[in-house]
């Protein structure tokens, strides 16, 4: 087998931890010797033990790992976080060679876990195979602000709502399934004031049991004038309320009231970008669609394409501030049931 | 093979008429004697010879066909038309068998063919297999007027133009080449006056040389206020313009003036059934296609949905009359270089 294929393996490792890591990178690890895969790991859940360790512990022996070459998607990491740093753990069980899916890209580690292995003699091959595993960890080191992706059920014409101020269901069960997986996979999820009010989503993710669930955060003129009774605030998940209004109220613990700007996207997203956040989904409505894509700040962009017809006087979707035209690329078109999901991304 | 077999074969050949037959079915025909195929044939071009008759035209000596049995994918004719009757055709060979693939709709055969054929002591077997071939063509007789298929190419997020009053090129050469394709299958499209204006479409079949071009029609105000040097009139294929107001100018002999009705999408559907027109194609704008969601009037729906979002200001797909939801069933998702084109029909 090929470095590329041991790699790939490694790689289906990784994706096992999808929606559980939060904002540590999906990582997996193939440890190999004369040509037998010894072990198989990957990181399995944020704050604990990363794909290396995790590999190393399906040995019988630690010994075993001598002499071996460790294929891992990521770079090993070279800093004390929640767990010791991986690459002096490689040294010190006497890995051989590493070949590494992709340079991490978070400047804590970058390099400087290859340094540390090339430093103890370990023969270290760096390819860049593995970069789709986390395209937010990715984007946000790059960009330095979460990857946004832009998210809207709507009908075969472009309509979110049979009226403005109503809720139509359009999508069917397999749809709404796949949602809430992609839901799993984001740190922040957000809507507008009127979706909070209208729609009343949970914003939860209610099919998979994450490790970290997703800030629910809604922009609002004035936090004190939202409804307490309102669905979002009967489950205990996070919720971050964006408000233009200062609150004098008192909220539960797992509120948070950030007040006093205007929220625009750009804001918005400068705001989770200082809290750490990789990735950001704009669930609606309509008119916080339209300011994402005038601010230009669309990653990202899926639509579930239901077979109904909503007609002339219907809600479109993405209705308000004006824009420029963003040019995008289809990435996948995935047939959900009687629904059509179509993923593109932003043109680069 | 089986007579499912047969006939499938029966019906390949007859798609190869495709955009040729005009008002006439696709048939194809298959003879067989002795578990060997003699023969293959087709209905190649409106007016022409139809599919039983060019098959035993491929036959060496036509006694040949004496003894065996002949499939086609649509009831055999019954009637003097353009050419004499095909059931008595099949009796004077000697045919032994005849499968078919589809009692024929056409009140002028429905029947009267079989009737010809039992008479004469063939064996006849009737299946369902093949009524996928002619969609128009049946349900005009069924419904007693032209299938209407409403075609879009929208953005991403369900836009036809940037704004009202410019025309936006969204879709790609692919996706192009597919709507010229799907022209040549229509006997009618239609457009509106404001689409005509800002538009200019030929509303012509360049790709293919067809049998007979689709009537071009267009609803407008008042015939005479329409600017004669419009792209539309450039080319003889024949133009009918449903006028609400009368018309007093002279018009070349491809133009057709229909004064005095109001054009509702019904009073549209209905004067093309009068004319025969099985098949009716609407391709926009906005409003037109409203108004036929508005009616009920939508058997098929075609988006070409381009990568792009346009954003809050662009001029959303259907827009205008008020509606209610039309449910349709997703039968096709094609991808056609960047962009996808969905496929809708009506639920039943």
């Amino acid at each position: 087998m090929t470095d590329q294929e041991y790699l790939a393996l490694a790689a289906d490792q990784a994706r096992q931890g999808a929606g559980q890591t939060w904002t540590n990178p999906l990582v997996g690890a193939v440890l190999v010797k004369d040509g037998r895969i010894l072990a198989r790991g990957y990181h399995h859940r944020f704050g604990q033990d990363h794909a290396e360790v995790n590999t190393l512990k399906q040995l019988n022996d630690v010994r075993q790992a001598r002499g071996a070459t460790m294929y891992v998607t990521l770079e090993p990491c070279s800093h004390y976080g929640k767990t010791p740093p991986c690459a002096r753990k490689l040294v010190a069980v006497g890995i051989r060679r590493v070949v590494i899916g992709q340079r991490d890209p978070n400047p804590l580690v970058s390099g400087k876990g290859i340094a540390i292995l090339r430093a103890a003699g370990i023969d270290v091959t760096v390819l860049a195979t593995t970069t789709d595993l986390n395209p937010a960890y990715n984007f946000f080191y790059h960009h330095h602000r979460p990857l946004v992706t832009l998210k809207m059920a709507i009908s075969a014409d472009g309509k979110l709502n049979a009226a403005t101020g109503t809720r139509t269901r359009l999508t069917g069960a397999e749809a709404n399934h796949d949602s809430q997986r992609f839901r799993a996979t984001q740190q922040a999820i957000l809507v507008g004031e009127r979706t909070l009010t209208i729609d009343q989503p949970a914003l939860t993710v209610r099919e998979t049991a994450v490790a970290v669930p997703p800030r629910r955060v809604v922009v609002v003129n004035s936090a004190d004038q939202i409804d307490r009774h309102n669905r979002l605030f009967r489950t205990s998940e996070p919720v971050w309320l964006l408000s233009r209004q200062p609150s004098h109220r008192s909220w539960p613990a797992n509120v948070t009231v950030v007040a006093g700007r205007r929220w625009t996207p750009a804001q918005i997203v400068r705001y989770l970008a200082q809290q750490g956040l990789q990735s950001l989904l704009v669930e609606g409505g309509s008119h916080l669609h339209a300011q994402f894509v005038a601010a230009g700040l669309v990653d990202r962009l899926i639509t579930y394409v239901a077979p109904v017809v909503l007609g002339g006087q219907a809600l479109p979707a993405v209705q308000g501030a004006a824009s420029q035209a963003l040019p995008l690329t289809l990435t996948q078109v995935q047939s959900l049931g009687t629904d059509v999901r179509l993923t593109f991304r932003r043109r680069v």
